[in-house]
């Protein structure tokens, strides 16, 4: 291509942000030519005739060489991708909740349409993880993929342990920064992270995993205990992303947060930054460090995937169609922390062993070996507790 | 290209960590199908027959369709890349000595002749600087690379700063480690990380500058004076290679010890790793980290432009078809640290204005603003004198 007509999918942050990064790189090969948004009558940043509310004026332009959709809503996400991709025409997405419940198919359909779509803006911002896992390190020995790639949530935490604030006031100091959404559910929770986690994994190991078979838990339950008890390790509380080979062709993965010491690479990644350590055999631990949100970072990032397409630049899957076909495991053990209240909420956790137990009227907490297929069959039941966990690294 | 066979010369740490490497990933689609050594008589960890003294034997056997070249001495790599490169084979590359000095000629060669020229194992090892510099960070307004390039010598200073050693017992340490070559000079005194630069801004701004014009100097003067200043200041001499934009079509670069700050990325950068920080107007400072040296990160990251071929990959020089032409200054000043014993060494540095001084019988240093241009002009004779010298960090 010489040169793309962009028909962009939302205005939000991130959408707004992409067109000020275009105007301020001053690119002449790539123009949007209209922008579909849901409200046609809020007034925008930018003239009036270039915004639709029509997704067709987008769809069934011919003259339209590349969808970008950056619109917030998964289900109206995945119909635009898939209405363009089989119209042929080129995508770049940033939606990782669509693509962590799509990407399967969507794969299909990109071979099966010789198109491509692009997301790496999906999965921690302003780092090129996806595309670094994609073209550099696809023929390494990959042992594990482990990151803070939530900036809202690492925010939170950061505020908690460097400020002393508690996490309500943290949590109000993100979204009046825009760095968490007005239902932070996602962020916290831990849906967010685990998104990117399931996409990266398609990169990392060429194996796509339902996110709703997937351990996940966030920092919402965090309390002032379990700070306390993490200061007096000298350790941090982080939310970790994290995909590790196990054995010859397994691998297993989960969201959860961790009890990180002072010598990991995360345990420095503070406020809305993200952090990726890719581990292989061969070239031990490479970290990389960036913004993992806002407009501009993520714009900027959004562009790296449109000027890829100026060279016919698409992903090749290549773990996909490596000699190894590597699948998910949830058979392994791991230490983990546990803070509860009742007993009750103690006997719900299968622990295979307890290796250190400490109670007091207002505090009580339990570190042992727990199987995470024990801990995702219950993790529905978990979530309704008053509990916080935490898992120790696994190596 | 399907299948990649290929004609190795040289088979030292490099050389042979990249035939451990391909046995250890059990690649079937790129074989090694002879070796070109200087000395054909050494014991090798691989069969005789793979090995021959003649570059014939690989240049003029026409199943040979990729020569990778990990040799020592730049002059024989660069007659054995440009005979290759004429020959229309593309040529992966990990001399860095020989790319600084001859990147122009050879991205002129590559066009003329339509054939690809990899080298992104020539600088950082194991950390893929240029080709996200090429393919990531290619569209943005690129501020800043900056960077600790040089695993020997950081692991010199490593040793120095945290385990009180002294430069000559670090220096020996890194030997017999196989950190530091058994002549260290390049290492020592930023040669190595100013080619790493070199070849990084043709990257980064699009602009050949020929490493004869720039202002190198390394650490071996380093002496117990300046550590315990830097230690008494609460900073972290490190050597630092760094390119900067100065207004719209200009940037500077050099290679020098810098006193830096706990603040900054590259403080926390130790022993023989490499960490690059870059810096642009949209995504704020990422920051790499990862090995930079030995024989399996580098070998991996050889095998990397190796894939990259299977693909038929090659280097787009985008920057320097870019709108902007940028070009080398040295009209710029910036503060600088000089450590000096004789009153006629400090009368040789043209400060412009001096902000600190200090002396006692033993220990003297002024700090102050120094213009970069009058620095290159003495850079010669800079080196001959017993003076340490330092910059304070331009941004």
């Amino acid at each position: 291509m010489s040169k793309i007509t962009i028909g962009l999918f939302g205005f939000g942050v991130v959408g707004e942000g992409l067109c000020n990064v275009l105007a301020k790189v001053q690119m002449k090969e790539a123009v949007v030519k209209k922008i579909c948004i849901r409200d046609g009558r809020k007034p925008r940043s930018l003239p009036r005739e270039l915004f639709t509310d029509r997704p067709g004026d987008i769809l069934d332009d011919p003259s339209i060489n590349l969808v970008v959709e950056l619109i917030d809503d998964a289900e109206a996400a995945y119909h635009v991708v898939r209405r363009a991709l089989e119209n042929g025409v080129p995508v770049v997405s940033g939606n990782k909740k669509m693509l962590a419940y799509h990407l399967e198919e969507l794969i299909a359909l990109q071979e099966a349409r010789g198109v491509a779509l692009l997301y790496d803006a999906s999965a921690c911002g302003s780092i090129p993880v996806i595309r670094n896992l994609e073209e550099y390190y696809d023929n390494d020995l990959l042992i594990s993929v482990k990151g803070i790639l939530n900036g809202s949530s690492n925010f939170i935490l950061s505020k908690i342990f460097n400020e002393n604030m508690e996490y309500g006031e943290a949590l109000r100091m993100a979204q009046e920064l825009g760095f968490a959404e007005s239902d932070p559910t996602f962020d916290v929770e831990g849906y967010d992270s685990l998104f990117k986690l399931v996409i990266i994994t398609v990169h990392a190991f060429g194996t796509y995993v339902h996110p709703d078979d997937l351990l996940t838990f966030g920092i919402s339950k965090l309390g002032a205990d379990d700070i306390r008890y993490a200061r007096e390790k000298g350790v941090r509380v982080k939310l970790v992303a994290q995909v590790v080979k196990l054995g010859p062709d397994k691998f297993t993965m989960f969201v959860l947060p961790q009890l990180i010491t002072r010598d990991k690479y995360i345990y420095s990644v503070e406020d809305e930054f993200n952090g990726v350590v890719i581990k292989g055999e061969c070239y031990g631990k490479q970290f990389m460090f960036g913004k993992g949100a806002g407009g501009y970072p993520t714009g900027s990032s959004v562009l790296s995937d449109i000027t890829a397409r100026l060279h016919d630049y698409r992903y090749e899957y290549k773990k996909r169609h490596g000699a190894t076909r590597f699948s998910y495991t949830d058979d392994c053990s791991f230490r983990l922390y546990l803070r509860y209240a009742r007993e009750e909420d103690l006997a719900l956790f299968p622990f295979e062993s307890i290796t250190e137990r400490y109670w007091s009227d207002n505090y009580k907490y339990v570190i042992g070996h727990v199987r995470l297929a024990d801990l995702v069959k219950i993790k529905e039941e978990i979530a309704r507790r008053d509990v916080f966990i935490a898992a120790a690294p696994l190596n």
